[in-house]
């Protein structure tokens, strides 16, 4: 985080641009201190007072509520606290980092606040049995398709051959949430005829993501489902580190980096800053601010196209974090 | 499911092993004809009569139910009707397919009988909403979780670095369903000192498989993210036509490939036979016919070695499905 926020700085005083930052503690640290994951007030003044929030990496696995599950996990409270029903995550494969038969730029388009995830914390569990639901309402699944659409018709990037397309994630063939899915899906592909409309099978889609990445242009997807896609595909660009992503709301929109937090390396200059330095730009970009954005995305593919930045088979930078910083702010 | 019913007669035969076939069909085109996807009594004759069962693809992706999901899909039928709770999917890749920095060679064993897949057809849906459960009992997960650590305790083929291990792969930090599999694995875990445990979260699970495969022995799983995750395995080692799979229950056994029906390419020489040979072997073995089990297996290894066989960009062999049969024959 400390990168991301040196880099934004820096790039926004390049091109005039004021920033304020205002800290809010949450995670598991906090859920030890408080009991809550996030200090009060915290959820009002990201919808009322800021423009944007940039989320850092805050779970600890070892901190665990009595049902099992983690204290620090802040997915739930932000995204259905905020409302932010897309969780929208580019994959990206940068120069120099490895090779690929086809140039990888899609972008998953996750519904994030109901499917599997809607049982976050509600989910039945005795000693025999434990079960949790995945609901899915016409509402949700048209603002997330509609969404997914909209984002073909105006991103940057486009797939190998060209074509905007939106490809439908689903197991239609076997359960009704997903055949719902489906069906709504299929109205609104017929209100974009501009859109090419494609559909995968989850399982063939994790097939694909791998076999064929330069097919996809846009994916939409249930919560659980692109939770997965949405890792599996940044294993295909260099790893979690490289891959940054935003929750969007009608109201208000939070950025973070796909990965979690790393105890282990915490602190040791090993993470790879590069995805928190992209979900900055990404932050930029929605509130307003693309030239600034472009700036920050340039200078990190420039780091990478010069090969000032390398990965090592874990994903770490062999230049640390603190040389990807480097390499960035004297690109910018 | 010629090619391998070829191989399979012509392997038993060179061990004196005498093999009788029944047929029995099953799956969209039954549907159409009888309303059923598996004609009658077919179900207790693979229980009472039949020593095991290969089952080829017989889905119709068009030929769908009134509630939207697919009519010739068999899974449900087969698998809770004869209660084969292991679903078992070696991941291997074979020599000359391509390049990998580890060897691959591991073994996804996905939960067959309940967890989201339990709501098959019974799922609710109406114009406003949908929704499946995700169901599991201690029962349930205590068997498959035993399966997995005897597998990890007998399997042929090993990790890059030879640790017997089973990853138990779950969304605990979120799901209560998944803390509940969870905890019962590591009780199960405890008692088999001798195999080492592991976690992965599902999202991290689908990192993994595609960053770091040569980590991996055993995985066990829920039934829907086992079936992505099979699916993922697959892409690494050239696709789905190299995957086997075996449904194992207490008295049943029926083996297929991991790959759906392709009915575009059906008929025309082009399908991958290697999944249903090496699924072939899979039942052989299982009914106690090992020697014979290795001849195919190692006829198909040499196929690939000698270069024989070849694939295309989308997993299709350069030589058709018959060149792959008449290269497998020649060596075994
Ligand atoms: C930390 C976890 C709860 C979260 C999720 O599952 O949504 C994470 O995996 C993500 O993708 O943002
Ligand atoms: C065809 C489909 C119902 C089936 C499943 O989802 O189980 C298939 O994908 C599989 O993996 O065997």
């Amino acid at each position: 985080m400390g990168s991301a926020r040196e880099v934004l700085l820096a790039a926004a005083s390049m091109d005039g641009l004021s920033v304020e930052f205002g800290d809010e503690p949450g995670g598991a640290a906090t859920y030890l201190e408080t009991g809550e994951p996030l200090v009060a007030g915290a959820l009002e003044r990201f919808r009322d007072e800021y423009d944007a929030v940039l989320k850092g990496p805050v779970g600890l696995p070892e901190v665990r509520k009595p049902d099992g599950t983690e204290a620090g996990v802040l997915g739930g409270v932000l995204r259905s606290g905020l409302d932010t029903y897309a969780n929208v995550r580019p994959v990206r494969l940068l120069p120099g980092v490895r090779d690929s038969a086809s140039p990888i730029d899609y972008v998953i388009v996750r519904e994030n606040t109901e499917g599997l995830y809607l049982s976050r914390g509600s989910g039945v569990r005795n000693e025999r049995a434990a079960s949790d639901q995945l609901l899915m309402t016409r509402d949700g699944v048209e603002r997330i398709v509609r969404f997914a659409f909209e984002t073909a018709r105006t991103r940057n990037g486009a797939p190998g051959d060209g074509v905007r397309r939106v490809t439908c994630v689903d197991k239609s063939n076997v359960l009704r949430s997903f055949a719902f899915f489906r069906d709504i899906f299929d109205e609104i592909a017929a209100e974009h005829p501009d859109v090419e409309a494609d559909h995968r099978y989850t399982d063939a889609a994790a097939h694909d993501l791998v076999a064929d990445p330069g097919h996809f242009d846009v994916l939409v997807t249930e919560n659980f489902v692109g939770d997965m896609l949405s890792d599996l595909g940044a294993a295909t660009v260099g790893g979690l580190g490289m891959c940054p992503s935003g929750n969007i709301g009608e109201r208000t929109a939070y950025f973070e980096p796909v990965h979690g937090s790393a105890p282990a390396i915490a602190g040791q200059d090993r993470a790879n800053p590069t995805s928190q330095l992209l979900t900055a730009a990404m932050l930029l970009d929605h509130v307003g601010a693309a030239d600034t954005a472009r700036r920050i995305t340039g200078a990190v593919e420039a780091a990478y196209a010069a090969g000032a930045v390398r990965l090592n088979p874990n994903g770490t930078p062999t230049c640390g974090t603190k040389g990807v910083t480097a390499a960035v702010l004297s690109r910018l």
